[in-house]
């Protein structure tokens, strides 16, 4: 079971690969398998080159996450609370999204849950 | 389908009664079958008197809910952050924590888990 802290570290790992728009930094705290799915209730993700190609979109868009709150990481769990900025055809978009990463024996983030609907998007500017 | 304004409501309705003291309240948002995970990795509460013992000894705690920004809720689900204050042996306590609440088809709570751990716990005065 990865520990807390551990899970803690990966998530901040996972913002600040956003912040340096270094998709590989993202792509290398998944499992070969891993699972994405983003939003909650659309086709699952799966595996490195479909995680890659998440990644790479996501952060084309200039995606800059910011969490609100402190990470809650418990059993095989890391639940965390963000808000993104992104810039969306001339429009600053701020998107508040709730994500769940569950984890390997090995550490490694084996499936991502990000939950929002379009009611957690607004506009500024 | 539950919509997102339903789900959002339930947790409306869900804080409202820690607020009220009315644990009946709470009770009559989950499903007969409904399934409590209180912190996740521990062992479920199934049915409405493992429900009604969960919220009868939550709420004889004083616990308050505070909402930490805004439910995000998708497909079958809501997921909300908030914190809850209560006094526990004459301690304030904080706890940070996110819920995710999965609805069935009627609209009501099939499952309910809680993410936090100790490093989620903070006291005051």
């Amino acid at each position: 079971m990865p520990t807390s802290e551990h899970m803690t570290k990966v998530v901040q790992a996972y913002v600040a690969a956003f912040a340096k728009k270094a998709p590989d930094e993202a792509i290398s705290l998944f499992a070969e398998d891993g699972v994405i799915i983003d939003p909650v209730g659309s086709e699952p993700k799966v595996g490195r080159a479909a995680i890659r190609e998440h990644y790479d979109g996501a952060m084309a868009t200039g995606a800059k996450l910011t969490l609100d709150g402190p990470v809650r990481a418990v059993a095989d769990c890391a639940a965390f609370a963000f808000h993104v900025d992104l810039a969306w055809e001339g429009q600053s978009m701020r998107f508040d999204v709730i994500d769940i990463f569950r984890f390997n024996k090995e550490g490694l983030v084996q499936s991502m849950e990000a939950y929002f609907s379009p009611a957690n998007i607004s506009r500024s500017a």
